[in-house]
């Protein structure tokens, strides 16, 4: 591949939830997909078909090289797929909030991150137009790439090291997966009640909503924002049974600052 | 007012959060507010106007009764107004998730909970269609005055005693209060680097939509349920400044069961 030419055929390294969703968007956006490379035989028919490639199990099996191989496989077994495409002179990059740049450097000419900072589940629509990239690179012809690729997905991105990167996730964390646990939480307890979680579903969508006009220290509401003692000790000795639990609601509460007019 | 008769008229004590937003959709599905009590004298005037009622500092100046008094302060001082109003020949509930129907039980003869499941916020706009509210009252015929006032409101309710309404507060503190606790986390860490907090709300937003087609414990993602400890231990180490926060990222990832495929 040419400095100067654009990003045209991709590989994708993993299809966990990020490959199976990526791999897709690109071929929408127009790339040719060349491999899906997965150790996995299960459930790949359909993808295969759809995106028009080849399945291979292996790294070694590839015969012609892409232009970009898209690294979607676990933070812990990305040193491992970039050693073995030591040799490689494609550009490689990975798609994790958390991995630095780093793990690549002493194996790669050229290389980067290309992270999508959305939560994906196999079987749900994505909506790309609101997925912004979060994109770090060598040097700036790859990084010039990478954006072109971004644009053409979502138009959405930002640059940002992997220090940077590595704090954008741990907010995400908590924003979307520890949220999402509390939802497990409030779903468990209302199942033991008999009841559906589509009661507080309402309430959690609105919270959510609140935050596109308000910062969210400004939307909290609730017992430990207004220092309600009385309702947070009935809290914490109905969830007795449940000590995990309460001891998350105590720490939780505690963290919340009290403001006498929430 | 009659066994038989609907409520006609109400009367709101307490203009927190709740109380503002209540007298608002009463008034609109066409109740007669007989009048605000409020110690409070800031900012009430524009909401008195509005709803053609009249302001009271003390529920002692009240001359004529309403067929509903609303008793809408926080949960500590629910036992206090219900004294005042023991004398009373109206329906009296409250509008607390945590507080029992017990409260009334010495003090008033016909008396209730409408709890509207749902967080409020001044100045925000609220879309009542989608708000259910738990009833609960000490007989059929209070139960059923409730029954149509909600009905005219929202269209949704649900009957629950206290000891229900109670797990159904515990599972909206986590999936609400909770939910927008983690988002200030995530607000605050990305302020710390120059970054909005835009940045993370479409998935915030994707991470509530999915829960509309799947439980939430199907879509849990993140490094704790992959048991990702590579990227956990990273995340932790950069919390170390902030050591109640790096408790909660601990317990709150300890609490997610690993998944081998999230």
């Amino acid at each position: 591949m040419q400095e100067t030419e654009e990003i045209k055929s991709i590989s994708i390294i993993g299809v966990g939830n990020v490959g199976w969703h990526l791999s897709q968007a690109l071929h929408e956006a127009g790339y040719e997909i060349k491999h899906i490379v997965s150790r996995s035989q299960e459930k790949l028919e359909s993808l295969v078909q759809k995106l028009c490639t080849i399945h291979l199990t292996s790294i070694d099996q590839v015969q012609e090289e892409p232009d970009l191989y898209l690294i979607c496989v676990q933070d812990v077994y990305i040193p491992e797929i970039s050693a073995s495409l030591s040799s490689s002179q494609s550009i490689v990059v990975h798609t994790s909030g958390g991995s630095d740049l780093k793990v690549f450097s002493a194996k790669q000419d050229k290389y980067g991150v290309f992270y999508p900072l959305q939560t994906f589940t196999k079987g749900n629509n994505m909506d790309w137009s609101e997925i912004p990239f979060l994109l770090e690179a060598d040097n700036q012809s790859t990084l010039n790439k990478l954006k072109v690729v971004a644009n053409r997905i979502s138009g959405k991105y930002n640059f940002a090291d992997s220090s940077a990167r590595l704090k954008v996730h741990i907010a995400a964390v908590f924003a979307c997966n520890f949220s999402n646990h509390m939802a497990t939480i409030a779903d468990s307890l209302l199942k033991k009640e008999g009841l559906d979680f589509k009661i507080v579903y309402p309430l959690l969508k609105e919270t959510i909503k609140k935050l596109d006009r308000m910062s969210p220290d400004e939307a909290q509401t609730g017992p430990a924002i207004r220092n309600d003692a009385v309702t947070m000790e009935r809290h914490m000795e109905l969830l007795k049974e449940f000590p995990e639990w309460q001891e998350i609601y105590r720490l939780i509460s505690k963290s919340i600052p009290f403001n006498p007019e929430p």
